[in-house]
């Protein structure tokens, strides 16, 4: 009879941020899988079919801006072609909250009004975001900023979410280096969950649960304006925050210099994953406030970007449940990290 | 310079069971991938070397029950080799409710306590759930049944997630028709969130809200004690929940003559889903009620089954936002569904 050999015991763990269960559990690392081939990806080198590629911009849905604005562009923000949410709807009106949603004899109902957008980080297909300089990866950022700008002039716009799809595992269907930034009608759940979760945390102890988070076990790298963890509750293995050191709420607030710094912190974490763990297909998120908040929300509302390294499926436990199962601790993952050299 | 299409209008909707947002958006189903190749799946076809084919008990974690309890066995029940949690702990103390667990400096944690069990449907490695008879299957769920009431005398556990994997892009990492059960010491947030949605509906209404679910319009099939529809804000692409029509808070109260109904419905189900949509990997989840509940909340505690089949990956955007983006309208999957033909 096969026996289980002995390694750290499984503990569950709520995250005070996402208010999330988590269990970890070493053992299930082990586990063996009868499936024998491994999804190989074959992304598209042909950068004359891309239609993200420059030179290839009339195969694309229409540009919203580029930088710098010249046929040399270096980055693109266009909009999606095949969006989720339509930005040609009528403005449904009197949606100033989400109570004002139609409540159908099923369930509640909205028009999909909203914006999906598409950030196209390079003009050449073989670049990764990882392989920018530090300022170029700024100026990624920066152009978030600048179309979240230009939406929150919508009033009907609760919420905007950035991220980052890299590799067929984590979902992206493009192989060429980009974002999407998706505008959104509501507040989505997990961000509602998210701040009563803080601000819980808030009215117990006085403090923002992000400015406290450091630790020496989880941290990973720091910079002047940010500071990268393996969170406490990490649903994901190898699951890394990077938090902004001063409080803040909206990613919108980042300026030019802290871009760059940020860049230089990410592209850092980038390499680092790509190293340690075989260069993963990766998502990564930002975690920013909803576009009206009132001045009690903001002294526990605390932007932070969400990296996670696609490594293990999820499957019927997960999605039942909506707790997560992660077979590495998030100090051993941080102390791997935080002590690899990048050359 | 490529157009999209015209379509139905995307919508977003929010589920009263579940309280999450879905956006409908049918322009999604259309767009392109340039990642060519699909992981093929080549699972293990070799019986001699599967713990779970009859013949290899010995290869097995320790067995809890057979049916029948003869070496002729049709299922077993087994614990897990590789548990996600411990049934070796000690019984964590004073864990009678959730708000008992520790708080460290950095969040909340529980021991990992609980009981991970593998139900292995069927002593032969070619043969899928669905091609049981009726009988058979009803078997597999009484089963289910009898080890809940084994681990409902554990008063520490709070919770039991049964859930199946089918097919390595549903997470399966073993071949063998199986199904698990993961018994928590907690109550999981996807059950609290579904509970208080349905308590809410009841406190509005008056009524269940499954009891209510009823529409011609998202119907599939149905039989004398179940029915089986695509729910009004699916999250995923022909999700189906199959229900029964008495009001019943625990999937345990089902008895030997509803189990064969249940067995027959969810085997059309699934012959339905397969030829349909090509034999999708998929996860089964049973969504019951927290083992201890009150009188007062026993109205609105409706047990289902809810069917997923894997169609498309998951991104940033849902990781991220707690939303999912569904290509697919719930009647237009439960018309294709209802009116298809099983030879
Ligand atoms: N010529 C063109 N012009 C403009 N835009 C174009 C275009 N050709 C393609 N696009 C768009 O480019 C985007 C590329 O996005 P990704 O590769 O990050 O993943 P995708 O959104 O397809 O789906 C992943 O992310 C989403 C959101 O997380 C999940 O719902 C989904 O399951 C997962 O596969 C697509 O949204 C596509 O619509
Ligand atoms: N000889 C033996 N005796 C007893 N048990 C044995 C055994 N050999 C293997 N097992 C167990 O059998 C189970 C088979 O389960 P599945 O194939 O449904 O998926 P798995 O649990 O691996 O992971 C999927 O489901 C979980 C839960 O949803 C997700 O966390 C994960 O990402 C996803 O891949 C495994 O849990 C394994 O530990």
């Amino acid at each position: 009879m096969a026996t289980t050999p002995p390694t750290r015991s499984p503990e569950l763990r709520k995250d005070p941020v996402t208010n999330r269960w988590v269990i970890f559990s070493p053992a299930r690392a082990k586990r063996p899988s009868d499936f024998k081939s491994k999804s190989p990806e074959n992304p598209n080198n042909n950068s004359s079919s891309c239609p993200f590629c420059i030179g290839n911009e009339h195969q694309c849905a229409p540009e919203i801006f580029r930088v710098p604005p010249d046929p040399n562009w270096k980055l693109r923000v266009i909009e999606n072609l095949y969006p989720a949410l339509s930005r040609k709807l009528d403005h449904p009106n009197g949606l100033n909250d989400d109570s004002s949603s139609e409540l159908s004899g099923l369930g509640w109902v909205v028009a999909g009004f909203g914006f999906h957008d598409v950030v196209i980080e390079t003009p050449v297909h073989s670049v990764q975001l990882s392989d920018l300089y530090p300022s170029e990866i700024g100026d990624v950022l920066i152009a978030y900023k600048r179309r979240i700008e230009q939406i929150k002039q919508f009033d009907t716009i609760k919420y905007i979410q950035v991220f980052k799809n890299h590799g067929a595992s984590a979902g992206a269907s493009m192989s060429h280096s980009h974002s999407q930034m998706l505008s959104l009608p509501i507040v989505p759940p997990s961000v509602s969950t998210r701040l009563n979760s803080m601000k819980e945390h808030f009215n117990q102890t006085g403090k923002c649960s992000l400015c406290q988070v450091q630790s020496k076990d989880l941290l990973i790298n720091e910079t002047s304006h940010f500071f990268s963890i393996a969170p406490y509750a990490s649903s994901f293995p190898f699951e890394i925050w990077i938090i902004p050191r001063d409080h803040s709420s909206h990613f919108d607030e980042l300026d030019n210099k802290k871009a760059v710094d940020l860049g230089g912190l990410l592209k850092l974490i980038l390499k680092k994953m790509a190293l340690q763990l075989n260069n993963p297909p990766f998502n990564f998120m930002i975690h920013t406030s909803p576009i009206q908040v009132t001045d009690s929300e903001l002294p526990y509302s605390h932007w932070f970007l969400q990296i996670i390294p696609q490594l293990t499926g999820v499957g019927g436990f997960e999605l039942g449940s909506g707790c997560y199962i992660n077979p590495v601790f998030p100090d051993d993952a941080a102390k791997i990290l935080r002590e690899l050299n990048v050359p």
